[in-house]
């Protein structure tokens, strides 16, 4: 391929979700020696990812990603920003990023499936994680839609385009929802990312309260949106002995109060899931900000939580709760019906925010697929997710009968992963 | 004029020169209540400004400024830059900034000229002066070229890219020359200014030291360079009783040592002639990191300052001189050779970098020309500067006089000014 016709889908290291930095802080302070592997895993069996995107331009676009670093602007950013927090970034912290550059891949093809995977230092291999999955999914997309003539093509983006104007047009009839662009990861490209932004920017006033894409926020002026994510108890977990991990899921939060201030106190409990969490929670806990719920039913969850907070006399009302797992117009509409007069909602809305194709052609490839990029191992440990959703869960079979045992499994079910 | 076929010259407020918030935050803490007037002063009068560029469009890119707002991202820029000094902008001026929109204008035509002027708090009316500039020369430009086919504008363009880029392949040869772009107030466009710097910064290396355009620097990840002109002692000189005239010159030294550590202390000394300043210079002024060179020879002013470090005792070649008068290559060669032994050297290199088109066409309007805006009045007393330069003078005539007593014209000349 000539270099250039072929333009790499990531191409600064701010695009990135923000909350690689808010965690990366902590993990570089607390965790510096921890080595750690992420894996790419495809959950929708039906996409042929191995098959569909060449792999030279995998290992084009991922050699690409190697070379870039933080410019001085990008730090300047970072440094200067005092939304959420005043200096949230420790000099020490920017001093890393910095000098960072991405640690090696591992990819081997294998038939119609990829290995793709990154082993490193925790601070560093964890940077990949929203960047390949924003590689993949772009170059998926582009290699499906290669043998469309220019009509196809236009129709595609036409009809897209048509499709999120009436989401968000649905959306201003109900101006108590809000949401923040979750949608880097798993976009149709980087360009119609910064379309559909642009789009809710220009229709959606108070109701589009940010992006998760720090490059987008920088470049257009919007609120960058994150926290904390599955990966800081799984990893946490698995270094504990057995008999700690129970307590160990809730050190990222004891790291995180000695680090962030109350607004970007934002617990995810469904990592070994939502009501064991909750039960053996710390009263702290409940002086949280808020919850973002990432799996099951976001109503079930959200009442989970309204009543726990119930029980330590908290007004929910006082809390916000963040639904980020495969929202789309109408369950926000059911998730604000259902919650909205009991407690603050805010929504992170992902795929079908950013990657929505469906019915804009007959190609069904053209559709989001469920996939993810986590650790799976920690200093030699396997890391598990259970979830409360059992289609979710990561880590050897063996692994996640164990952790059952440890953790239980009241409150977790299984519902088909669709993105 | 259609809106669609109309773009306002200057898009943001970040595209300004960056000595304009280093001054500007030691003009809010200290002045907040000075009232001034900011004046356009064509020196060149073959060129008529007024007949050239039509008023509606002057007026509607200044309105354009004027609904310019620092977004949240140029913030965070200003904040987190820790280049010269660590949080060199405080928070309260950084608010200021954040609420700034620039006050009104005063636009008269008079025939072939235009009076142009910005009166209001000195804090904001300050921001108007290079934005101004960059206004009228670019409307000026695109003036003189509106009868060109395209053709000769494909050619204009072609002889001013080959123009440049020998200019700065002979400073390829001498490695000991180093510079900055201080090219925004009389740049050619905003476009050229950015292919220029873009040019610089591929293909001089470390000689390309960095650029005074705020927007240029954060953009492309350069250097912005910026301390502190002749508005400040003009003002406070102005101010103060005439008996406390001379002293008060640098009462702006007192306060920027109050402010800016030794990387931002660089003085400016040819508001009332160099000669005096030096000679009536407090010793603390020749522990500054170094001088600014604005008018007369740079080679007699050099020498000057030189012979000055030498009565002090001090090295010269600790300090650092930035000649910043009308450069272009052969001055910035002669310089060098003549002083580059004896002191350091880097070039502020203004017009003839941003916008020499000399040449390019018969159109003899084509050619840079001289012009400023500076500050003429404060709390209802004259500002006034003489400079080295009996041609870059200002104020009126009584006035300039009887400074001339009181500071007295020693070392001052005439030379015609180009740019």
């Amino acid at each position: 391929m000539n270099a250039a016709e072929f333009s790499a889908p990531v191409r600064s290291l701010m695009d990135i979700d923000f909350y690689k930095f808010t965690m990366g802080q902590v993990i570089w302070q607390y965790y510096p020696d921890v080595e750690v592997t992420f894996k790419l895993i495809i959950r929708d069996k039906d996409i042929p990812v191995g098959e569909i995107i060449p792999e030279d331009q995998l290992r084009e676009s991922l050699d690409y990603v190697r070379d870039l670093t933080f410019s001085r602007t990008d730090i300047y950013y970072l440094r200067g920003m005092n939304l959420h927090q005043d200096y949230m970034f420790k000099e020490g912290y920017l001093d890393f990023l910095r000098t960072l550059k991405l640690p090696p891949y591992r990819l081997v093809r294998k038939g119609k499936e990829i290995e793709l995977s990154f082993t490193g230092k925790w601070a560093e291999v964890s940077m990949w994680e929203t960047i390949a999955l924003a590689v993949i999914s772009e170059l998926y997309y582009r290699a499906v839609m290669k043998t469309m003539s220019k009509h196809e093509l236009e129709l595609v983006y036409a009809r897209a385009m048509d499709k999120l104007s009436r989401k968000l047009e649905e959306l201003q009839k109900f101006p108590r929802i809000t949401f923040s662009d979750f949608g880097q990861r798993r976009r149709h490209s980087f360009l119609w990312q910064e379309w559909a932004i642009g789009l809710a920017k220009s229709m959606m006033g108070e109701q589009f309260i940010g992006t998760s894409n720090t490059w987008m926020a920088f470049r257009h002026d919007l609120s960058p949106i994150g926290t904390n994510a599955h990966e800081m108890p799984m990893v946490l977990v698995a270094l504990a002995p057995d008999k700690d991990k129970v307590d160990a899921q809730y050190e990222p939060l004891r790291l995180w109060e000695k680090t962030y201030n109350q607004s970007l106190r934002i617990f995810l409990p469904d990592t070994y899931g939502t009501k064991q969490f909750l039960d053996n929670a710390p009263e702290c806990v409940a002086a949280w900000r808020g919850m973002r719920q990432d799996s099951n039913d976001p109503v079930s969850r959200g009442r989970m939580y309204i009543n726990w907070l119930r029980k330590w006399e908290i007004d929910p009302k006082s809390k916000l709760m963040i639904p980020s797992d495969g929202l789309d117009v109408e369950s926000m509409k059911r998730i604000d019906r259902e919650l909205g007069d009991e407690i603050n909602l805010s929504d992170g809305w992902g795929s079908l925010f950013t990657n929505d194709f469906r019915g804009t052609s007959s190609n069904l490839l053209l559709r989001p697929f469920s996939m993810v990029c986590k650790v799976v191992r920690a200093n030699d440990f396997p890391c598990i997710k259970l979830s409360d959703n059992l289609d979710k869960v990561t880590g050897p079979k063996e692994e996640i009968e164990r952790y059952k045992k440890i953790f239980g499994v009241e409150g977790l079910s299984s519902s088909r992963v669709y993105v």
